[in-house]
């Protein structure tokens, strides 16, 4: 087992989303999706915004970086018009739909976000993955927006940070962290124990 | 040619000091060594501090990860009792010495920092790793005290800053900038232009 711990809103998080299955497949590895939000995570260390906003020459090397890697790993690659994106709606759908369709509902939301600068907080955007996935979006996102999914995340989010997590993508694998997607490969493939 | 930039404070920096030359060498690449100060890159963005004490989940992680690579890449590593250690008195000798003992000048710093724990800012630190290389230590510190040496080591801080650096290990490729030991291998291994 491995968990796959991810924000909407993080570039480096496409990525792992996109690769994840194959590597932990590889590996005879299940995943464990979990949505989170950073957004908490950086406000608990001073940050109001995404730390590529507030330090530019990380930013600016950020956007070359993904750009760079998304031609190196052939995935499709739009810079959003807006960053970061609100990933709170879509995580809590993500925590809304059956548990055995969160995997491509993710993939969706990514691609939605990055390969074709979708704004992923928008309800009707949200439906439309949905319906796509033959999901229903209406009772779907009823229950999105439900206290308990609401609880749901806001859980989800302290424990991340409760397992020392501080961005993302991050990994668990055997109780050990794995930060990054530079570490993928390493979470997929170290031995298990 | 391939330039790695590096701090000699900086924990990364150790393991790609010593991976970079086998890397190179494959891949038909000269390296030029080129070390610079990330205090005034940091303190430019408002850190008076290592990030990694700044915000204490990212350094608990990164001492684990650290521990994880040495142990992985077969490397010694003690973590240091200080931390960050000044790497200015550093610096400025190994841009003092001959230039086609820089490499092993450097590594020898950064194992004397990450694998030794010694303080190496301290000059009868620095005299002795001067000594075991075979170089004449007070001749070389007093060069590395002189005005022009400061001078160097003030413009590369700054060069480094001009070409959009932000962090330790840095990796310039044809012009092209790789953040990160996670990047050594494709900074080596992709087509020169």
């Amino acid at each position: 087992m491995i968990e796959f711990w991810y924000d909407f809103a993080s570039t480096y998080s496409y990525l792992a989303a996109f690769a994840i299955e194959a590597k932990a497949e590889a590996a005879g590895l299940r995943v464990v999706w979990r949505p989170f939000l950073l957004g908490p995570l950086f406000a608990a260390q001073g940050w109001t915004d995404s730390p590529f906003n507030l330090y530019p020459a990380k930013g600016a090397y950020m956007w070359h970086d993904m750009a760079r890697e998304c031609a190196r790993l052939d995935l499709p690659w739009q810079p959003p018009s807006v960053f970061p994106r609100r990933s709170q709606e879509a995580a809590r759908v993500a925590l809304a739909v059956p548990p055995d369709r969160i995997a491509p509902f993710s993939k969706a939301v990514f691609a939605a976000a990055f390969a074709q600068d979708q704004d992923i907080a928008d309800q009707s955007v949200l439906a439309a993955l949905l319906e796509n996935l033959g999901l229903p979006a209406a009772a779907v996102l009823a229950r999105a927006a439900s206290p308990d999914i609401k609880q749901l995340l806001r859980t989800q989010t302290e424990q991340a940070r409760a397992l020392g997590l501080f961005g993302a993508p991050s990994f668990m694998r055997g109780g050990e962290l794995f930060w990054g997607n530079e570490r993928i490969d390493l979470a997929t493939l170290q031995p298990g124990r």
